[in-house]
């Protein structure tokens, strides 16, 4: 077992998909904090100088790996892995792809596209001409291995979190995870220097980055799901001037979230003159799909909110 | 036609569900001006000794009335109606049910229940001990007349907007409708006191209310759904606490909003002590359905935002 505080897991400590019988890196007490280095979903794939084309040679046996596991002594299934989100040091180089068959819109945007970002974590990261969007790195991936046996695909979040992409499991969030094999057996990975709800294009500014974690351990919480809480307001450094806003409405709630995507695309697409797949990529970093109506039957409303700051 | 700004639409010029043979009540120039009485989404059914008992005996034949219709000249399909949202002049006095076969845990929610709201509306309204919730008035039903002859049921929103339960769709925001019969047929009312994204147990804090709107025509707009904008924050008057977070993770955008929700409601139940139908219409007025991710194949994640600040 291994108390040292800040002690810090290497990203070649990296595997791909989830498999309870991967054997841990470390065993940690409660109330240890390890400070974990984060490949990037693409496991270095990209560089400054990367283009389009280069998005058709990404290995996907390989993509979003995570750095882990950590068996963290006394955690049982049952329990709950309660994990607080310190700092992260972001790498200040990020990338944001459309990779065909893959994303919300997946069917109209059938060609790769990328967009490499170089970044200082403390101002704004440029997005072509006009668009400014502002950076709060988190963790895309993080998790515990699954009882099921055998190995699962990274792709897919589960109960035990794993690649969640929620945008606000960010600094000082606290983050409880539902065990389900003695150690709990964690891993994290995918850090993102932004994202909106949603992420939907598929990716965000994806990027390596270091990030401190804190582990305790909450004996027989059965959770059903993974929930957070965060310190504070979570959208102010995105929201002081306002949204611009499109909506889906009907019965489905995918279709919903398709439709409003669309409308802004198109809104952004004529009023920015960005082509179509730059603003899906800009929506998929910066704005947000909102359930705004869901009991109105038949016809629920769903909304895409874009930051107007990011034009300013 | 009538240009007076500030002339007053009466609450007794009130309709009950959409239908374009309906007579406009005034015919008014883009550019105008004017000041809506609403009935709450009772039509005066509920007042401050109600009790549960009273949800049985709602006429749901007369609920949701809204104020109009309002003929603009020049509207034609394929235009915009542009409304810009001015002030709201609350009543002080609303109400929150859970009305049974209504809401999104309907299944798990089979009783009515009844909060009666009394509002000042600078400061947040009391919800039981503990809470207080921040008000934020909206006009919940704003909308046109569609293009498909007959009366058409005023619950569902549609292209043309209606009973949209935006809960941004207010002061200072701009809404664009698609305009599908001449003159557009405008009517607004189910104004809100206080409402979270989703109005997940069917009914926000349900208060009567006069609100001032402007409208103007944008020709040939060839909208899809409505969209708006809003001047600024959207959520600042409930985020300095930051947010409890429960989650939904599945195959299904329904099944995982219905997981959040529930997960949220557990968590209320035992941690503020409330009883769990309390504690779903607190959600209802307070929390917010948020799409975290939509594209991680085959499951997706739906979170319910609780603002912190509530209980303080």
């Amino acid at each position: 077992m291994c108390n040292n505080n800040h002690h810090t897991i290497h990203a070649r400590h990296k595997h791909y998909g989830w498999d309870n019988s991967i054997a841990p890196v470390e065993t940690i007490a409660p109330g240890t904090t390890l400070r974990f280095e984060c490949n990037d979903a693409a496991n270095g794939h990209f560089s400054p100088g990367s283009i389009a084309a280069d998005v058709a040679t990404l290995d996907f046996s390989t993509v979003n790996p995570v750095t882990g596991p950590i068996f963290v002594d006394g955690a049982e299934p049952g329990d709950a892995l309660k994990i607080t989100i310190g700092d992260f040091e972001p790498s200040g180089v990020g990338w944001t792809a459309n990779i065909p068959g893959f994303g919300l819109l997946a069917d109209q945007f059938s060609e790769p596209a990328l967009h490499m970002w170089t970044y200082d974590a403390a101002t704004p990261a440029l997005y072509g001409p006009g668009a400014r969007v502002p950076l709060k790195p988190f963790t895309g991936t993080i998790g515990l291995a699954p009882a099921e046996p055998g190995l699962h695909s990274v792709v897919p979040p589960r109960r035990v979190g794993g690649n969640l992409d929620v945008r606000d499991l960010a600094k000082g969030s606290v983050l409880w995870l539902p065990v389900e094999v003695a150690g709990g057996l964690f891993s994290v990975g995918d850090t993102h220097a932004a994202q909106g709800d949603g992420e939907v294009c598929g990716t965000a500014i994806e990027s390596a980055m270091a990030v401190t974690l804190t582990f305790e351990l909450e004996k027989a919480a059965n959770l059903k799901f993974p929930r957070f809480q965060t310190p504070g307001p979570v959208t102010r450094h995105n929201d002081s001037a306002g949204y611009d806003v499109t909506t889906g409405i009907g019965p489905d709630l995918m279709s919903g979230a398709r439709d409003a995507l669309s409308g802004m695309i198109d809104l952004l697409s004529a009023r920015e003159g960005m082509s179509p797949v730059d603003a899906y990529m800009l929506c998929s970093v910066a704005g947000d799909l909102r359930i705004s109506c869901i009991v109105d039957v038949p016809n629920w409303v769903v909304s895409f909110y874009m930051p107007r700051a990011i034009f300013a």
